[in-house]
């Protein structure tokens, strides 16, 4: 392969060209294009098959951990779901050309704001194969073009599934490099990726900390991601016992990878003796440790999986049946924890009280904040956003759950009769 | 002085924990310290007159050109600008804390995003004292902390008036840190503060073009800015002869400093022989130079101050009685050459052609779009957002005049009873 600063520097300039044809392509040519792709993946799901078929041979003679060899997995269920995942990005409304606040000023020119694509987006990702199409099919309804840098263990598959996209795009008239996979697994080419600032214009990556880490430390383009879920559940002594426990239960054990899951529990100090030890007996049949402070530690003396909390635990993303727990005094303490040890993903308070609900609310300073619910909600399907392409913890542009919205921008547009400044 | 890494650090730290108390301070508060301020900016009229002549006297031993000076001083009128700018910023509705598109979902979860402060704004400005009273007000209000590193040539004045921001912050009971001068004129400072992400939100330089280069070269931290204001009006055949040249003469000859003057005027080959001839006479009275390509320059064979064009002139800011004029075919010539050259501030058509219009409104990428209304228009002002801190050419988070909406971010808010996931 050609030099690979000269080969994305290729690929960046096709995508900027690209993005201008598909900024004005209209509301019907962007569903057609995901539809015809839905279409084609399950025509070809023999083809897909086989194409992932080499990624696992290969991924199994380099000794890949069984649970990466899940992740690369194209099941199925998987293929009928990246196509069913497009059939339902055509259904949501188009974003772009949304015009809104449209005001006359004293001066009789009129002011308001179109929503507009971004223009170029990087999406680095891991080796999951379905990122690939909902990716694609994300960038193509809100007028993007995209570059994706999948994970080098997917190549065969990511390579076969960019066929079938590039298929889909022209067959409804629209440029075909609107998505663009990288053809190479050299690693250089992220490295140019995040830097080529006049073709990207902003960068989406999706995987573990360590990506993540490397990219922030980087990348020019400017980024929509989130590095920790580090997430909280506060059970104040105004908690309805029942919804404490079902909140608790549910944020730490109905999934534990993800990123969502609750990893702290605090519990307001009045209420900890009566709560704790119901709550440590959901937990017991789960398995879960529970690494506690002394107070909740005296409180659960005789829990199997007990441990003695360490000052790390309260800024550790466990992803594992792992929970630290903390007495805390009330509210306060606990948004003062939070604000401090949380990494502004999603935090939750339970609590029946008024004042204290709306404090939570107003002062936590999370993508997401919670009353009386499962720190598991926050995500763009149970948001209403229809997809999601990551959740950001960054407060500058999009923050939580980023749907098609958070691809898009507004400008301004300003509708006059000849006006001047005066 | 301390070590410079150091005083910025503690400075930082500062800034964040005042940033925790002005996020849920309320409406009366940020407006009576906003009135106080300005109360005591009108008191120490003169102790301010004192300080910004130590400034000048300075100033004008180290050489500073005139027109330096000019914005260095404070006259009169700018201090009862900055009082009346503090007023009208008490005045507009506070952003924080608005609650938007509350919604049930089907798991009978309520949810909506909450307006909240971005946290830490770092401002970084040149020798324009009123820039330290006018962003001190924004932030107070949009609930943020703010640290302010003003030029150099300013510093006692800028000291002066933080004192009177502190004291005005104090009578309302909100910490006086949540606005810090920067003491030090060391230049090192600056690099601190655009790359201390752990306590700093955004930067939102303000200044000349070779400032802002040197910010993005290493800043860290995001910024909200502007680089270039290369803006351009485009005459359409089906323009209505007068708004054409009032819009385009008011565009170029309003003020030649500012970052939403037209420096390129295109014009549809058409209309160019009629119009052309007309327009150079109004230009001729202010001796604006004009570059023509050679098609205009045939048109306007015997200006006085005609050049020929050269590729350069397309892409560049002059600041000055000076226009770049070329004749195209039709208005997808104007786009092509606006997205190609425009800075993306802000770019004008006239026409009466509604689909060219619509056309012209969609696909050209710029912050501010506009159908026969002069450029000089994009401002936070003349948009009705009552105030602004700065322009921006940037797609992520807020696009053109950014006011007090464009120093807050949205944070998801969910309202349940108890809800989990299943």
């Amino acid at each position: 392969m050609e030099n690979i600063e000269l080969y994305m520097n290729r690929i960046g300039q096709q995508a900027r060209a690209a993005s201008r044809a598909m900024a004005r392509a209209d509301t019907a040519a962007k569903n057609q294009a995901l539809q015809l792709i839905a279409a084609a993946i399950r025509r070809d799901a023999d083809i897909l098959r086989a194409a992932n078929a080499k990624d696992l041979e290969a991924a199994r003679a380099n000794g890949l951990a069984e649970a990466m060899l899940d992740r690369l997995t194209l099941s199925d269920k998987a293929i009928a779901t990246m196509a069913e995942g497009l059939e339902q990005i055509a259904a949501l409304p188009d974003p772009i050309g949304e015009i809104s606040n449209m005001k006359y000023r004293p001066t009789g020119i009129q002011v308001g704001q179109m929503r507009v694509p971004l223009g170029v987006i990087g999406i680095i990702y891991e080796a999951r194969p379905n990122v690939t199409v909902d990716a694609a099919g994300l960038c193509i309804k809100s007028g993007n073009a995209t570059i994706l840098r999948g994970g080098s263990e997917a190549i065969h598959c990511n390579q076969a599934l960019a066929a079938l996209v590039k298929e889909g795009l022209a067959g409804a008239g629209l440029p075909h490099e609107a998505v663009q996979v990288v053809e190479t697994t050299d690693r250089a080419a992220v490295g140019v990726l995040i830097t080529m600032t006049e073709y990207v214009d902003v960068i989406v990556p999706r995987g573990g900390k360590g990506l993540i880490e490397r990219l922030i430390r980087e990348a020019k383009v400017p980024m929509i991601k989130h590095l920790d879920g580090i997430c909280h559940v506060y059970i104040d002594d105004k908690a309805e016992p029942r919804r404490a426990l079902d909140v608790a239960f549910n944020a730490k054990c109905h999934r534990y990878g993800t990123c969502n899951t609750m990893e702290t529990l605090l519990v307001a100090r009045n209420i900890a003796p009566a709560l704790l030890p119901p709550l440590a007996e959901l937990y017991r049949v789960k398995d879960v440790e529970l690494r506690c402070d002394p107070e909740a530690a005296e409180i659960l003396a005789g829990y199997p999986l007990l441990k003695e909390a360490v000052p790390e635990d309260w800024d550790t993303e466990y992803l594992a049946p792992i929970l630290a727990v903390k007495v805390v005094a009330d509210v306060e303490e606990a948004i003062d924890h939070i604000n401090r040890h949380s990494s502004q993903h999603t935090d939750s308070i339970v609590t029946e009280d008024y004042t204290r609900a709306m404090r939570f609310l107003r002062e936590v300073d999370s993508a997401s904040v919670m009353v009386n619910a499962s720190t598991r909600f926050a995500d763009g399907f149970e948001y209403g956003l229809g997809a999601e392409i990551g959740i950001s913890n960054d407060k500058l542009h999009a923050r939580g759950p980023v749907g098609l919205e958070g691809l898009t921008s507004l400008k301004y547009v300003v509708l006059g009769q000849g006006q001047v400044r005066q």
